[in-house]
């Protein structure tokens, strides 16, 4: 698991008063730099050295996220495929679970304009991330019952 | 159906000389503006008028977007439920859909916080922009073999 | 003057209930498209091609603008350099000039990494687009000043 | 002076392969939230407690930015006046300035729509991060030539 801690912006936030749905694929993109380097560790975005293409993304808003409290992004490998991989990306705040989402991206050769077999490698480091939704689920399930009875699930603003 | 146009700008794009996947939510919320419209005529964004409460999106990317051609993005009513409604938005350009993705929203009181049931008179009107899924599909496969058959289809950039 | 409409969306307002100021530097980005095509026929986003380098910008906020209402971005050229044009920007909603600013590019060799002169023919282009400083402002009181007799500056939101 | 460091992303990037300039105001913005606390300890953002009101800001794009590196962001400030106070914000990356620009703000009561004299203990607070233009300017050529001489002004991307 990647964590990547994000501080809101006052235009992350709409007229609602709380985050804008957008703000969470931006987030999760930045929460992908390490995955990335996996893949390409100079980062290099070129035709000739990027090979991610996403070819789908989900976004699932739970609970609101609000300004003035920095939020964690989790970031796990949930599924590696022959060509493709699957992330499954967390916002969390205040001890509590507020969106989550996952990511498929295609190991990608843009000279050539198709998918490729992720080498074993790379798949051996995405291993190192990943994690079975089931298990996912029962450990946030667990944690955050652990920060309620702790109070670390904050009182929401207004 | 509506159809809102869009015309990309430099900041849609991203290294890789295409649009951002990113820049499809932000397309996509633009592209609900009539729908809130139907559900308050105001758009007023307010707790107390403010009434769709975002729970779920997704984004297909089918085909690159490239910047200095507009994009038309078509949104239709995909699914009437009894406190829910699913749109499905595309991203057409130069005779392609390039990008697809559906938005879940509750009919939502955001004072009491829970969903409301729709009432008829907008279920009526969101009627009006509805399709199947099938329908959708079927119609855009004809769209795109004519685009193709009468080079509507233009060559995508290097 | 080139002239851009702008609808905003949700997510270009923020917890004030206004449009976010770096909602502007967006939008003008969106307005230069036209000035692009004068340097640049094709658009074409690649070292070889483009040729304008943004130095400077600036933005001043003059009034609150609204979800809800279109938003007309209006481009005026205000200097031509030997090597640089100076562009204003202004976003008018609802007969109200609401915010302005300024964007300086360098005519810009992106290989050699050196500005360059402009050539008469683009220079022929942007003087069509050409106006001075006081004469846009002493059109610009005129037209708010009809504009209010003729109760075309809508009364605001709360 | 406050340090805030931002991890760039993909979408930061435009197909000029750099950081877009639109990026800056974001990253700015997300800079002066230290400062916001001074004026608004909780950073409660409704017309009762917010008391800032942007009425400028402008950017110098002096260096290309890249994606791959972290950004430090410096904020400032540089004038407080009797209802106002000027930020100037600066990006630093791989030991160089790349951009700055300063930004200012009115105290602000919302609620009269009106600006206001900033009190004694919040302009305290705003000297402790004071420093004047020539001082910044000189401290920075100093410390660029430092960079420069044990090489930690790294070689630029393609």
């Amino acid at each position: 698991m990647y964590k990547t801690i994000i501080t809101p912006s006052i235009g992350d936030t709409d007229a609602l008063r709380h985050i804008n749905s957008n703000a969470l694929p931006i987030w999760f993109e930045t929460a992908r730099n390490p995955i990335f380097k996996i893949f390409n560790p100079t980062l290099e975005l070129t035709y000739k050295k990027w090979n991610l293409n996403m070819v789908h993304c989900d976004f699932n808003y739970l609970k609101q996220i609000y300004f003035g409290y920095d939020v964690e992004i989790r970031t796990h490998v949930t599924k590696i495929g022959k060509t493709s991989v699957t992330l499954t990306h967390e916002a969390w705040q205040n001890g509590k679970l507020r969106a989550n989402g996952t990511c498929t991206m295609l190991y990608y050769d843009f000279i050539k304009e198709c998918s490729v077999v992720i080498p074993d490698d790379i798949r051996k480091k995405l291993y190192e991330h990943y994690i079975t939704k089931e298990e996912l689920e029962n450990r946030n399930r667990k944690e955050m019952k652990k920060n309620k009875e702790e109070n670390r699930d904050y009182v929401e603003s207004d």
